[in-house]
């Protein structure tokens, strides 16, 4: 179904490149499930290697803004682009890190509103508010 | 610049129905300022009531995410979705709301990296795992 | 502004290729004034003679849609693509062709509606009705 | 598959909130069959509520845009929102209200047509023609 | 599952204008297989012989960028689209006109780059600089 | 007009970490010229230095498309994301690395078709061709 090959753990374990990607994956995760997305990018070592540090930069190092909330803004971004795959696997996501029924419908709640006034306003061509601009 | 007029505090003020909501907002957010957001949505009665009772309680109304949590989710909505004049409004809003520059940062962060990861996954038309589905 | 040179009249006139096209854009639409999107393409006939003749084909010529019709699908597809230039025009377009304060409002209700239904929609990943499908 | 579960008949029926609203899709559109989206809405009775409340403001109560045009809309956004569980279901409830193939045919004509200019124009950055503006 | 009924070879020879349509991509092609997406527009002559004339002119006749490269640009463009069909069969095509995996890799790094800029860029509303623009 | 400060050479300067960055965009576009992209990134040194430690890897490093290629891509990318900021910096880019008008031409083509028929494959909602699947 991909447009690309999907590496099984054998493949993964033969190339040394891939497998420290792989490992590290599984050592960040506290887990063993590598998900699918992984074994896809593990046809291009170079953006596999790119891309997994990226996300933990973004996604795993503390900071200010907690993990749920990242992935509420990484669901909101995917449903809007229409990505089917990043809508599952960040759902599931969120539901692993807490996420409950009544957040994910206020979720839902607040993308769907964003979503019809972006609408609105792009319609409108509203000229902003010279109170919200900067300096 | 706008394809429809905005309205001005005179023109609301003679139209009971629209004089109606834009008290509502002012009373709300206990601050005089209405945005032209609603004054493009005047012209429109109907959808003016009806978007400003659906953003009292998607928005306002005390629920389990937080309201800056909210907006987050809606400036990432709009980033996505190119909406210059709600992007601009709803980063205004969460300054308001408390977002530090740090936060701005990390949710600038969350936003770009699941663009890229979308584009990848929808790319390689990934198979959704199956460990990721409902039942 | 913009990314490409937009052609005065007199540089039309120097390029019998882009003078035909305007000449007959003039003709069919019974009026003097050619928008920016043409004087744009001016940069690129073959382009140019493409989409002036498809356009007349989806859009002047009679069909079981009527032109005012056409204009509604068109500002929907606009907005959500987020166009600034094509909502300005399809819009004035629209009035020109007809278009009421009324009728507006309700275009941009049932954009805003199905803007925010997909978000949900997308969101939650439906499966398709059976009933739904074709044959 | 969805994200979310899909209510039953006999798990609405348990819900009085849910079984009010559900028991009035009926109502309104005359059928026995409430379709996937709704079933997913369930989960949320207070996103369900409202957006079954707008739908039929928008979508059921007579205005200026006859039935038939407003599934021609919803289909328009639809498409380019990728969405494609509503593209199924507004296309069959198009047909349901007299979409002829001439028409579905038409339609798709012009949101091809506007999906290509929105591009061109956007590519070009074409400012707005004065004549565009209102005031 | 399509929205429309895909016309078989046998249909598509019971219709003149269609098969006309028909013969030419297999003619153009050298090639017997002719995909779903023009079974599909055969439901629609007007817009198949269109399409098709459109899509000769463009991605056929030789010109200043080679096949291949104006692949590379489609399934960019059908990725941020989240167009399934387009992904699989621009990728395919792709393939065929000799793309090899270290190309489709940095394919695949650019466009989630521009993806992620693109979504940076937006949420900043920066400023095109005077240095960009033409004139 | 930005949703962020846009640092000036005065203030880059005194900020080392931000320093270190833009020498290096100096040194490596071997011109003295920042663009306001980085500027607005300013705010923010740890995507500064990822997103050009990025940018750097994928659009300047050789390998095997070349460096105008790269800049088609992105220009398609970010005309269908309708990033005005991105369409503007990169349509310089590609003019500085050569882009013909010619090329500009047919990359538009080529993108405008793309977006057409992608409209038109989602709105059928086409099964995929078995012939284009991996496998």
């Amino acid at each position: 179904m991909a447009t690309v090959k999907l590496w099984t753990d054998e493949e993964v374990s033969a190339n040394p490149r891939v497998k420290v990607v792989f490992d590290d994956i599984r050592t960040t995760r506290k887990s063993d499930f590598v998900n699918n997305f992984w074994r896809a990018l593990a046809n291009q070592p170079e953006i596999l290697e790119r891309t997994w540090s990226n996300i933990k930069q973004v996604m795993v190092e503390p900071g200010s803004l907690d993990p749920l909330t990242k992935e509420l803004i990484y669901i909101a971004v995917s449903t809007i682009n229409s990505c089917s795959y990043c809508i599952h696997s960040h759902t599931a996501a969120a539901r692993a890190k807490g996420l409950t029924d009544q957040q994910h419908a206020e979720l839902l709640a607040v993308v769907g509103m964003a979503a019809e006034t972006n609408a609105l306003a792009n319609a409108f061509q509203i000229p902003v508010d010279p109170e919200f601009t900067v300096e």
